[in-house]
């Protein structure tokens, strides 16, 4: 176990330490993605002010915050929920980055990484050791990487725009949500609730 | 500058340290944040597992990531695009749970902060220092909490299925997404980019 930074300032072993503290478990899908991270950071030109991009919900906004100054609060970090296993670093200026994803194909070396991935086997059946050994000697040889453009409207940021009270519940909004909360729209994840 | 434990192990100043160093600054929300997760918290039996909402992307989930197992990565946090300034920690197997809200009634002790929250002012012309100092002395006192039913189709936790390949970039996703993944549908925040 080498404590030589590979991740960010940490070691592979580190690394999972952070892991574990944030997130609650290693995670493969975390540790992967503290690889996914360091390769998108070194892509990036030298002191770049960047912002982030998750394109799931799952693990990688962990990876993200762990290792960047990118949250979801802070809104440096956007997460959209479209279930793919990739995540971008971006110019917040000009919206140039680099997009990281798990490559199925590269996965061909790491075979119970790439069943972890494509889902092949039950979780019980999964063996988590091996997942764990490929995915510390895969690292970055996982991973494929591309020049991305993020769309001109997400770097154009919204603000949240005035605010008002709810006729129905009395709940301060964005006026823009409508003319009453999304709750009271029924959008909200309350079967009942009460202000 | 009490070290008296306020927000779960910490002191408020301790928790400023925490939130400066994960949000990258003290912004009022995540130090509010941190009161209304610890008013949630003390509401719960002890001992309970519990998951979390927020309502707002803004703020609110750093402190809920901060103070409790909660992340966006791990699942045990949802994150709403209401943009309402509550959150939730509810019994993960029930669904009961505590909403916790600020309160712009009782804000009427701690003008600046409800110039805040309610926009009167342009950002530059804010006392910040009054916010702060507000938010020290108010404390639990800004906040009104009430009990919360979450919907049971939330808490039926949907796995994410089986994953297939999209014929249009190669990228694997949720089959239950439709016949090609999110991204080819137009739903990403990219202008361009590359599998």
């Amino acid at each position: 176990m080498s404590a030589t930074p590979v991740i960010g300032q940490w070691s592979h072993d580190q690394y999972l330490e952070q892991v574990l503290a944030f997130h609650g478990h290693t995670a493969p899908g975390v540790v992967i993605g503290g690889y996914m991270v360091e390769a998108a950071r070194r892509a990036l030109p030298d002191g770049v002010l960047f912002d982030a991009v998750s394109e799931t919900v799952q693990c990688l906004p962990d990876a993200i915050q762990l290792l960047t100054p990118c949250t979801i609060g802070n809104g440096w970090l956007r997460v959209y929920n479209l279930g793919i296993f990739a995540l971008s670093l971006y110019d917040k200026h000009t919206g140039r980055g680099v997009r990281v994803r798990l490559d199925a194909e590269r996965l061909r070396a790491y075979p119970d990484v790439r069943s972890w991935f494509l889902k092949e086997k039950p979780k019980k059946e999964q063996d988590s050791d091996a997942i764990a050994r490929q995915i510390r000697e895969g690292g970055f040889d996982m991973l494929s990487s591309a020049p991305v453009q993020i769309h001109p409207d997400i770097l154009a940021r919204q603000g949240k725009g005035p605010v008002v009270r709810c006729p129905d519940c009395g709940e301060y909004y964005p006026a823009r949500f409508g003319d009453r909360c999304r709750l009271c729209q029924g959008n909200g994840p309350y079967e009942r609730w009460n202000s």
